[in-house]
């Protein structure tokens, strides 16, 4: 009667959900205080000033239609070029307004550049840990996706297991560094040796093979470079976010970049536009359009989610945990100290800990920390991942 | 190396843009003031002030995080809850916010819609004259389009050639009143009518056929009732948006009901919450949550459409013109002077009339003025539509 398909992806719940909705109802039991609710990256740094008095001086100096009003798919065109510039400022790069389409998030800028280059039977590949998200954004355009294992040490890339993988078949590469779960950044060593790859690996099959950096946490890194892949490979397709820089993932608001550089330009643009027509993206929300131009090359303050971050790594580290150590986005990544991850999430939740299984992110026998939470709750909760801890001591 | 397909929808210019694209290059020519741009239908009325002054306050009142942070996918549940009272108050029904769904516009609603509801070798079946848009949207998840010919004399229903059309794959049924590109309201008649056939059919194939009713224009009416659909017919789920009614185009924001009655709510709504997460809705942009569960209620006022409607209608009758009076929407459909549209759009062009011919809407021999300009434009154009038809007198 209706899709099954569409029912199932819209009612099965994810392990992040039902531990989300766990620590919900726990909470009303024992108190929001009493639980340490490492389960979910919503960003809880504020949006910046600046956003609310772009907002409201865009309502006080603008016709309200050309402020509501639709845009071009692609998005405004003053828009697209102001924030082109901003680009090129920051990475040295060429783009002009034409080189962007603005998008509704990252989410939109994936999945409208996976169907934009997909066709029957295309396999993409990425590295774990990884968004599980990816798995259903590319099986929804009749593609597949291949997964290289982790390389556990640093979670950079295993190349000889990722060279193994690259067929005929495979259309592009998906990246996402800043990591979501693992909190590591691609060095540029890994970056050049992929595009060392994927330059022999295009060759050999006579025809490109796509790098997608899906970079939502670009901004928010500590003391170490975000290199900026276009740089790097002709054939890179930037997609950006402005949920985590601005703090503001409700909105839907972020960009596609395609190079000049990649192989027929004209062609991935044209497909992209597409894409978005399919998927109803119509325009990204046009006053936030307007409002990421007048806030381009504005820093928001992202110093809480270092201090976190530092804070839970050594707490875990003093603990006994193995992790290794945070350079961006707001989540750890350690091991878990059985090798059933579910296992070890179940135990911790005795304590109120709340953790999500690494196997959900292809990973087993780790677990993801997100501390974009209160620093007052990460302090709390470290003498419990030190009971925890002690418990497989025993 | 990318999708043909996405390629071909990407780049493939609409009638519409193109007239649209021509008028903009002819304006530079010729003059603003002296094109008649009859061709788009982007809400020249502005949002209303009570949309900006509910934006600034809750700038001013709410926390950041809460305004700007993600939402469950199906939306805010207090503002669905609003929704859901307001609807209430207006038509008698009896929703709650589980039955809503907060997307981006209509054209989301209706996209996820599609999906939710299409399996493979399903029918769709829709009246001409009717939005180009739900081919290619119907036609994106598998299923195929069928379209009942128009009703010349009042685009009411041809019930008889859409019994017809009805077959054991028939998954559902797309209305759009107030009508683009026609402006006419379906009637009680014709509706009590349509609840009656889709009855009998449902019965018949021994599986409901879906009504969906694609209604951003509902507000747009003058001195007709537009009657709410749930009340006629059980499995009817409305598609509704906010671009028209508080002329937020751009902004995306809109809403999916699914009420109680409908055969299976739960299997329709999970359908629902698939083909979103699919689709990357993600959650309606969080802020015009926000803002449309602070303006319901709030009527804006739309009498320049009315005014406009009139004052077009009666040029045109009077220079000669057979058109279905306008009821609602900002569209006229009157017939074109020859049966070729297309070559009598063309004709029109010479007087720099930009109109759109009825063939793009499954009707030809017919015409779509958008009178969503100004009023002054529809005045200074009368002389010339009396001038084209003239031609035609020779």
């Amino acid at each position: 009667m209706v899709s099954e398909k569409m029912y199932e992806l819209g009612t099965k719940k994810s392990t992040i959900r039902t531990i989300f909705e766990y620590g919900r109802k726990r909470a009303l039991e024992v108190g929001e205080e009493n639980i340490y609710d490492f389960s979910i990256g919503n960003p809880n740094v504020p949006a910046p000033d600046f956003v609310k008095q772009a907002i409201i001086d865009i309502l006080n100096e603008m016709d309200p239609c050309a402020v509501h009003g639709y845009t071009v798919a692609p998005g405004n065109p003053e828009v697209r070029e102001v924030l082109a510039k901003d680009i090129n400022r920051r990475f040295g790069t060429n783009f002009a307004g034409k080189n962007l389409f603005i998008t509704g998030g990252a989410a939109g800028a994936i999945t409208i550049t996976f169907k934009a280059l997909s066709e029957a039977g295309d396999e993409f590949i990425t590295f774990a840990p990884y968004f599980p998200e990816y798995k259903c954004f590319v099986e929804s355009t009749g593609a597949s996706l291949k997964v290289v294992p982790a390389k556990i040490d640093d979670f950079q890339i295993q190349f000889d297991k990722f060279e193994e993988m690259i067929t005929a078949k495979t259309k592009a590469i998906i990246v996402n560094s800043p990591n979501n779960p693992s909190g590591v950044v691609y060095s540029e060593e890994t970056i050049k040796k992929l595009a060392e790859v994927l330059t022999a690996k295009s060759k050999e099959y006579n025809h490109p093979i796509f790098l997608i950096s899906d970079e939502p946490y670009r901004e928010i890194a500590y003391g170490v470079d975000v290199p900026y892949l276009p740089k790097y490979y002709d054939n890179t397709i930037v997609c950006y976010s402005y949920s985590k820089s601005f703090s503001l993932p409700g909105e839907r608001i972020g960009y596609i970049v395609v190079p000049d550089e990649v192989a027929d330009f004209g062609k991935v643009y044209g497909a992209i536009a597409g894409a978005a027509r399919v998927l109803t993206h119509v325009n990204a929300p046009s006053l936030f359009q307007l409002v990421i131009a007048r806030c381009a090359g504005k820093e928001s303050d992202m110093s809480t989610y270092e201090k976190n971050g530092k804070l839970l790594y050594n707490g875990l580290i003093e603990a006994g945990f193995k992790c290794v150590k945070p350079q961006g986005a707001f989540y750890l990544f350690p091991q878990s100290l059985e090798p059933d991850d579910y296992a070890f999430c179940k135990r911790a939740q005795k304590y109120d800990l709340l953790l999500v299984p690494g196997s959900d992110f292809g990973c087993p026998g780790h677990f993801r920390a997100s501390y974009c939470i209160k620093t007052e709750t990460i302090e709390k909760s470290l003498p419990l991942f030190k009971k925890l801890a002690e418990e497989y001591k025993k």
